[in-house]
């Protein structure tokens, strides 16, 4: 292993304050003279935003739970070779909004994809590249409901999606902390986003290098 | 099952002559009265022909084989429940370039990409719809690729592919067509593009209606 930078993956339900976190975080690492990339999934490369943009679409064309979980592997295995693994191999940390758990939560049991074919297609597309910490920004669905509301009106496809089925993906990122509780953590977010971004760095405190003193 | 259409698939390597024997048996299909859609893959709907352009891409991004793969079932899922269930429902009958075997021939064969993983996702996006009669344009590798460098000069990411490749991918269609009999039949395609027509009507003779008389 060559690797040097780490990977951290963000997680949640509309609303929970990933995209504010995710900067906050970048700001905290760089602050430790630590070379960053935030990136988000589907996406991160123009290729991975082209099919983004396929899966997010609302017009008339039906996209079944099966296609859009293949969209999200698609994108996401053109992500990891063409920008994560890289950056990695560079030494650079990088900081994903989203990755594969968002699949587990979002097409598993959100919308009922089968949970063997997901693992299947992770080990297809990314094999053993999983994030050195995954943080799950966890708060009452409501609550991010309103959040998401009050910031975008009436939003994309996802966004429309009813009230159970986010309390399914919010009970799965559960589970799926549950299950690995030394990679996914779970971040209490319904406080206000200095509450969430210090709750998050505690939470990486092990694997990020000491912050510098006044002297560093 | 209330599908009165049939679907009917037409795969072969690069220059085998699909395009030309697609238009000719629409038109005789239609010359038997039968509603006829002329589709193909990947692509075949808004959206599908938008993840075409990624699969086809020739930009500095590496899309690996196993990529290319879920592009090619998510196009196929969006196009098989967009386009051709609808259609078959209609009572159309629907002629295909390329299908299923397409993705075992190139991205299998091809390039390498597990045939079970391949056989997963076929059985995710489209489970039993199997084309009622696929014909398989075979011919020498070595006139296939001189018939479509002769057509448009360098051509896509495909096409650029070695010789080597589309042997393997020949081999694999012929080894379909020995497995599955009913409904795979291999046309020689080295002949004209009449020839091929005559021949791929015979091997189509027991699922088209006969053709109408002078009378009818």
């Amino acid at each position: 292993m060559n690797m040097v930078g780490k990977l951290i993956s963000l997680e949640g339900i509309e609303g929970a304050g990933k995209s504010t976190l995710a900067s906050a975080l970048e700001a905290a690492l760089r602050a430790r003279g630590l070379p960053v990339l935030l990136t988000r999934e589907p996406g991160g490369t123009p290729l991975a935003e082209q099919l983004r943009t396929v899966v997010l679409a609302r017009g008339p064309e039906r996209i079944s739970a099966e296609a859009e979980t293949l969209l999200m592997f698609a994108a996401r295995a053109i992500h990891v070779e063409n920008l994560i693994r890289p950056a990695l191999a560079a030494g650079t940390w990088v900081i994903c909004d989203r990755y594969t758990d968002a699949t587990r939560a979002y097409q598993g049991a959100g919308r009922g994809v089968d949970g063997e074919l997901i693992e299947r297609l992770a080990q297809a597309v990314h094999a053993d590249l999983w994030p050195q910490r995954t943080l799950v920004l966890d708060l009452p669905v409501e609550l991010g409901l309103a959040r998401a509301r009050a910031r975008r009106g009436p939003g994309d496809r996802f966004e429309d999606e009813q009230r159970r089925f986010f309390e399914r993906v919010s009970a799965r990122y559960r589970e799926l902390a549950a299950n690995e509780p030394e990679r996914i953590r779970l971040i209490e977010a319904s406080g206000t986003p200095e509450n969430t971004l210090e709750r998050s760095l505690a939470a990486l405190s092990d694997v990020l290098p000491a912050a510098r003193t006044a002297l560093g």
